[in-house]
């Protein structure tokens, strides 16, 4: 009989997770009720979230409880179907989370049509990822034509799409990544004008020099050093779409002083600046207008990305250490099944 | 020989301004030439933003130079007219600045009804602090009805407005203020629904208890410890006009730690919040909306407004710093003249 393995929240961590918050369980595979579909999880999509349902602290989505399957978006392929339009074989977009088998509403999951693009472009470009890049970018950043864009994380699955996005709009696109291997590829492959490597010593220099004109829109996706070297290089009327703050995730104090708050706010209104933070589960009504600016530049090889593959669910925890350590380079994904 | 006496900054402030940083001068009244006006000063408002012109510190202004004549709104009496339209004896808002005489351009006057109003509104209620109100509430803010909206030094010039308005399109007003003088007049004269005082020791108890609802909008006047506790109590979706830092115009360094300055972004996240700083002198294209609006609340006697006069114009400087410390109750006025 076949088994349906789960990774479960053993703990909740105290600043970097590690293996022993996680425990992977084994259980019967569940049976489909009247209505219902029987999922195999083929793809697993990692995202920097995660990190905040493995916390209790109050927050803007109901916490993973101890015990309980850890979540995440998955791309899967229909086993068993009791609901009527769906077929064996059928592949479909759902958030089955960390395991191998999951029972779903049909009204729980999006047919995908592997012909169209390669499914797992559901969970990043064409899927979450890519619409929290273009609401951030558009909808909270409104860049116009000549303006610098800068995102940090600019090889991950938002910030590729965000200086993409940005150059199609005819901004100035500025990336920061971490390592000269992926600072080439932001402006070798996805034709961002500049990329400025975060872990070079003379980073500040480096990115006061990528914005002579300043900054219009910072994209914040990872919050420490790289935020605060950014909102400084802020133009007057300069605008912060709040997206992720990675870089804190793990903090369990906060750092000393000075106290920087105040100044901050200083600079709020002297710069008449707008910070403003959104979580795209709050604007899926955006993933119309997202795809059709995005499919076409995918058809026409102006929107491009990069996967990194993380094979068995078994190395899901490690995978995911990665992410929160910036050591994957592209949309990361586990390899659930063929 | 008529003297025109004015205030001339003579040093810039490090903290607190003191005496010393002014100097009054005695000068000859000016002369008018073809087309100008002779303007005899009347009333000079003191505004907290000239905190700023006071600092050589690059902002959104031009500094006041060393030795120049300190800036402010005034009202003023035409004394002499070379130009067609203006008569001596009309009454005149104007760019005068701390001194008893200038002469102006038509162009950078406007002509008072003093039967409309009394002519000091323009300084207050109806000028500038009353326009800076409502674009930042209502522009920023954006407040919806049923919303708690919460105002700092809210028996000033500024803070009076913006909870008026706010209960006029049918807010929870919760003001803050410094005494039980002003907190008892921003309830029974202004109407707000409760007024805190900042300078209770149990301050931040009393504010959660007047605000059960949580705050949907907070226009920020004063920073400081008031603004950290606003900030705090902010519901998801939160707006935060910021207009005003007058806690911290006089800091000469950054206070001690813990930085609280991602603990700010990573609310901004969690809440999904918007921080935007504004200047009321890009926003003058929004005076006829904000005077279509108020001007039936003054008529109805629902916008009440309380002016703070203070007596010459050799008084000037000691009134602003007791604007800066909150010692002014209501719109801070100089009479200059009869």
């Amino acid at each position: 009989m076949a088994v349906n393995r789960k990774w479960v929240l053993a703990s909740r961590p105290v600043g970097m997770p590690t293996l022993e918050n996680f425990r992977l369980e084994e259980a019967p595979v569940p049976v489909p009720g009247e209505g219902e579909l029987l999922l195999r999880t083929l793809w697993l999509s990692l995202d920097p979230y995660m990190r905040g349902r493995m916390s209790a602290a109050k927050s803007y989505a109901q916490p993973v409880e101890i015990g309980g399957t850890m979540v995440g978006g998955t791309v899967a392929r229909v086993e068993a179907s009791n609901a009527p339009g769906f077929q064996p074989g059928d592949i479909v977009q759902c958030m089955n989370g960390w395991q191998d088998y999951a029972v779903a509403h049909p009204k729980a999951v999006v047919k995908l049509d592997p012909n169209a693009f390669p499914p797992t472009l559901a969970l990043g470009t064409l899927g979450m990822p890519g619409l929290t890049a273009f609401v951030g970018l558009m909808d909270i950043g409104e860049p116009k034509a000549g303006e610098t864009v800068v995102v940090s994380a600019a090889s991950g699955a938002v910030g590729s799409v965000v200086g993409q996005l940005a150059k199609a709009r005819g901004c100035r696109a500025v990336g920061i990544a971490g390592g000269k291997d992926k600072c080439d590829y932001v402006v070798n492959e996805l034709g961002f004008d500049v990329c400025v490597d975060h872990k070079a010593p003379d980073f500040q220099e480096q990115l006061k020099a990528a914005c002579p004109q300043g900054i219009d829109v910072y994209f914040e996706n990872v919050g420490g050093k790289v935020g605060d070297a950014c909102i400084a290089l802020l133009n007057a009327f300069g605008r912060v779409p709040v997206c992720g703050r990675i870089a804190n995730y793990n903090d369990t104090e906060l750092p000393p002083g000075p106290d920087r708050m105040g100044l901050l706010l200083t600079q709020v209104l002297a710069k008449r600046l707008r910070l403003q933070g959104f979580i795209v589960s709050e604007r899926w009504h955006r993933m119309g207008a997202f795809h059709e600016e995005a499919i076409p530049l995918i058809r026409s090889g102006k929107l491009k990305y990069r996967e990194d593959v993380s094979e068995g669910l078994e190395s899901a925890p490690e995978a995911f250490f990665g992410l929160l350590e910036g050591r994957n380079f592209g949309k990361l994904l586990v390899k659930v099944a063929d």
